[in-house]
């Protein structure tokens, strides 16, 4: 691969829907979900034979650093990029492309989640090598995903007409962008075939993505090269420190894609793509029994049970289940979570409630 | 009371239906499941005021006298008879009879199961007071308790005519003992106002109840006078451990009480009975909240739950439950049961399961 591309993994992120499994300081991208490693570590080994480690670089808090460079060992140290505090994706996404661009001005960078799950890895390096020869073209590109369901949980991208120049997968401009609709909405856009959910894979070339800055959040874009200006100087950590709590707190959709210019999408499909956002979504990634359960941990004894979900603590406790349906049943040791399917979303209530009564130490 | 009245604590049972909770060496009796005290001490607590301790025998296994004994330390513990191993409620029955009648020829004993639940203790005095008078009549008298549902589970007791004499709490004589009905023949049953639920409780002189086995199961009262005469002497374990496993393995119920003379029955209305026999019958003895939701230990957290059991282990685990009804959640550090209250009965499968499956250490 070309020596200027380089990926950023965000990785920054909570994921209360996940609880109790994902705590504050361990959230959800650092612990193992679907498989035996953390959901950052299999973020990583998918690019393996495509971006080498030193080229890969990591957006994250300090709390979560250390536990996210032992997982991953083989990206350099230095290309762990601190935030002092979240402030927003647009920042994220404006302090990696000012680092980047410091040191290497050509830099086309490919934006990633740390907590997605894709199964088929060489169809996403096919695509990503088409995104970036688009991002090449000078086009912002958002990886779009062919949706399957009339999802609430996810934005979604509308796509225009196809991009003038013909590259090796389907590439259109971008129409809008559409929040998270409501599901009568969702159900009329998919009819249209014109929508892709947005996954929050974006692909760029640092220059191009900082003139967006520049243009459309001017105040953010001076202070983010100031940081950028600053990093690995003796200078960063006061400079960091005062401006970051500054900078204006922003998503990078409503910051700057909304209002971009040359915006295009690619519509992927195949990629069997889930942003394990809760823990119903675990149903979609991992092959049930033939009684529909899943057992991620643990020992399982069922009797009539089907559509379930078991998540032990690995310490061997015996999970036995008689004459239910649609359950998640999530065991920490200190909590024990029993969740109907359809009520996923609601976990994060409960860690609410939590906060507010004083029993912070379980979230 | 009367010095020669004693009272039989019949506790060498299992409660399977009760697992993971009871287990072999703990079985329910000696465990707490309604309140703090296991469900033994509160049928010892029961007789305070009734039986003094010296009068009060427990019948049970070697491997569970250590923990009974500790747990009713006010019991003589020359008063604890040790079957050597369970041979059917008929062989616990005549061995008290055995016993007691070598110690004291005009012993009335009441035999009582270890792991009732009975809320109106004074009510349940009372009625013992009369079935004792009834008793010295030379009846054999079953207490029945007023059915408040179709119950499958349970033996009933048709009565018949009411008893010649007078006593102060209406008694039958007994029409004929009806063993676990299915739901039809018990709804029936129950539209006629003449059945009782066999509760497995009884009054009599031993005399009397040892004239049956004579007449009845003339073998079995033979070897039953050769232990009862040499129980407390030298000899005694030698005789018990080569007669005991000869005994007739048969129940009291079909072995003498269905073709016993001058049966008595007192239909007992208002004791607020249980036989505690699964997880689903702790909704009958203890009062929920609300939501129809009871909390036998542990912490809990709902959102949208109801008609749901909690009973945890008391190592502080905070259980969560979000939407889901009619579950029962049974916690015991190495096992975690999650069953439909529908479904309790069904707990005694898996413990098979567990047996036939080289899992026995979890039962």
């Amino acid at each position: 691969m070309n020596q200027h591309n380089y990926a950023v993994i965000m990785a920054g992120g909570g994921g209360t829907r996940l609880w109790p499994v994902s705590r504050r300081n361990r959230p959800k991208q650092s612990i193992p979900l679907v498989s035996e490693e953390s959901l950052f570590q299999t973020t990583v080994r998918r690019l393996d034979g495509f971006f080498p480690p030193e080229r890969i670089f990591v957006v994250t808090v300090a709390e979560q650093a250390i536990i996210l460079r032992e997982q991953a060992p083989e990206i350099p140290g230095e290309n762990f990029l601190l935030e002092p505090q979240p402030r927003g994706t647009a920042s994220v996404v404006g302090l990696a492309a000012a680092v980047l661009n410091r040191r290497d001005p050509q830099a086309v960078m490919t934006i990633l989640p740390a907590d997605h799950y894709i199964r088929d890895r060489d169809l996403f390096h096919y695509i990503l090598r088409v995104a970036i020869d688009i991002a090449s073209q000078g086009y912002l590109v958002t990886l779009g995903i062919a949706p399957t369901f009339a999802a609430t949980g996810y934005g979604y991208i509308q796509r225009g007409a196809p991009l003038p120049e013909t590259f090796s997968y389907p590439a259109y401009s971008v129409s809008r962008f559409q929040e998270k609709p409501d599901e009568e909405t969702a159900r009329k856009m998919l009819a249209t075939s014109e929508y892709s959910w947005n996954s929050g894979m974006f692909i760029w070339q640092t220059g191009r993505i900082l003139a967006e800055f520049a243009r459309q959040m001017p105040e953010l874009s001076l202070k983010l090269n100031q940081i950028g200006q600053a990093w690995d100087t003796p200078a960063c950590d006061e400079i960091l420190g005062r401006l970051w709590p500054t900078l204006q707190n922003e998503t990078i959709d409503y910051g700057i894609m909304e209002k971009a210019e040359k915006v295009a999408v690619i519509p992927a499909a195949g990629l069997d793509w889930s942003d394990i956002g809760s823990w119903d979504a675990l149903f979609d990634v991992i092959m049930p029994n033939k009684d529909g359960n899943i057992v991620v941990s643990g020992q399982f004894l069922s009797l009539d049970t089907h559509n379930s979900l078991v998540y032990g603590n690995g310490d061997g406790r015996l999970f036995v289940t008689i004459g239910v349906d649609d359950l998640i049943l999530v065991d920490t040791g200190d909590v024990l979570m029993v969740c109907h399917k359809d009520r996923a979303q609601e976990v994060r209530r409960v860690v609410d409630t939590l906060k507010n009564s004083m029993r912070e130490h379980y979230t």
